[in-house]
């Protein structure tokens, strides 16, 4: 079992190979480095980045510690403890309406009684529903977690589809992807064979988002396609500042609030009552937006 | 005491005269309407404008009624009841970033089991903060409380304090304004007067609105201006969507998300870690975004 220092270490390690492949990726970009510290312990190093095909993007590591949040304390019904909290976050909204947003988080937790958990996801929003895309990315996905155990896929993707929901839009956030929490021995797998799932899936993540922009720049779009994109980006700022928890937990606890808000897009527009017109692409992209469908296969 | 479809019948009148009166105001924007209905019962008339001035703006009406949600059974600690609800909701962003957004709701609530009161609140979020034009907005406020309780303007101007605070970014959404909740015979007041008060800051309302834009007219403005108000208006989204009670419940219990989301503006920006320059109107701004600040005297 890795100390909880090897794996923040290794994570660091991991936020720089992303970063490394990600701007080469995106070809002109680079990464600002943006170090800070926490007050009641740890810190963290926020990385963002303005390119020709990423228009707003960061990939934060963050190593916090201290005696659990009351918050915490009693929605997981726990002691009184010191924690630790590593991990690394990653949302990219691309220029392209054409390209998908993306969002990925590995991270672990461990307690001073003795308690470990690790929790990620990864989940792909495109503006534009492309269905060879979507399969491509979720055979990615269940590739590696097949790698590790023969249910992981099927359960992370069913997650996926019930947490990255806009309950109030009764829509998803987009295709999709894995989504997992409180994953230790239970899984039948071991604390290094969970830990070296975690590191498997971010090593994917930047060749899989490399992949998605190479697939998008044969695609051209106008102002339509970029007004479509700013209204999703509204749905996808709801998301977020609605439902997700991390994110919710995060400004409810005083967390670092930039480090949070990374994740939202760099403009995002709302226009009442919008609804796209019959049988259009944007139309067709909505009735794609729901829980349960069987993307390798779609 | 009024009945509540009286009470809902003139909460019609108050919307009537705030449209012409804003539309007046705007000169050139219409208001459209859209009538919905609510299955549990009840219903609404959502009327949006876009006009010269204002860029983006919402005069919504609702009555609705039914068995009480279990959230507010839970939040309220009251008995299962039937209730009805009606009010008056407004928020109108301009396009002139020298212009502030307002905000105003007034509601009633009551019971099957003989419970009423009322709630409501007017505040201003200049993207700019003129001490000159707060004074005013604070002083007209004030007047109208005036009229009612000597105490109302300054306990209702603290509550407003409280509320529409940004935690997150440790920042009032503006300059404030009123902000009221809960208000039964037990203020001294009686039902009728407590009705008649609500009306009378909705009469007040479209006036001092039309004051605003007309004295933002000669304020002259360009890109830089209009960067920073797509910030703010960032910061708008974020209080909306994390802390308003009234958002956040009626998203969480499928209220009717269109009417809700209203409040929205028609873009908005996020940069990470924006700083504004030393010195600049925009630090100058922020500085005056903190709450116990006594606008009648600033």
């Amino acid at each position: 079992m890795h100390s909880k220092e090897a794996i923040a270490e290794r994570f660091k390690v991991l936020q720089d190979y992303i970063c490394k492949h990600l701007e080469l990726a995106d070809g002109t970009g680079k990464f600002h480095e943006d170090l800070w510290t926490r007050a009641a312990g740890g810190g963290g190093r926020t990385r963002t980045i303005a390119g020709q095909q990423i228009e707003k993007g960061g990939v934060a590591f963050s190593a916090v510690h201290g005696p659990l949040p009351a918050a915490i304390l009693k929605s997981m019904q726990l002691e009184p403890a010191d924690f630790f909290a590593t991990g690394v976050s990653i949302v990219l909204h691309p220029h392209s309406p054409m390209a998908p947003i993306i969002h990925m988080n590995v991270r672990y937790f461990e307690t001073s009684d003795g308690r470990w958990w690790f929790g990620g996801g990864i989940d792909l929003t495109p503006h534009y529903v492309v269905e060879e895309d979507a399969r491509y990315f979720h055979e990615a996905l269940k590739s590696v977690c097949d790698d590790f155990h023969p249910d992981f896929y099927q359960k992370f993707k069913d997650q996926a589809d019930d947490y990255f929901f806009i309950r109030h839009r009764q829509e998803t956030r987009g295709v999709g992807g894995i989504f997992y929490d409180y994953l230790d021995e239970k899984s039948g797998l071991s604390h290094t064979q969970l830990f070296d799932f975690a590191l498997a899936l971010g090593q994917l993540f930047p060749h899989l988002y490399a992949e998605m922009l190479q697939r998008s720049q044969s695609r051209t779009w106008g102002e339509s396609e970029k007004q479509w994109q700013m209204l999703r980006r509204g749905r996808y700022v709801e998301f977020n500042l609605v439902w997700d928890r991390g994110t919710k937990f995060g400004l409810e606890t005083d967390g670092r609030t930039e480090s949070i808000l990374m994740s939202m897009p760099p403009g995002a527009n709302w226009v009442y009552n919008f609804q796209p017109a019959p049988d259009s692409a944007e139309s067709k992209t909505l009735t794609r937006l729901q829980k349960g469908i069987d993307w390798l296969n779609a």
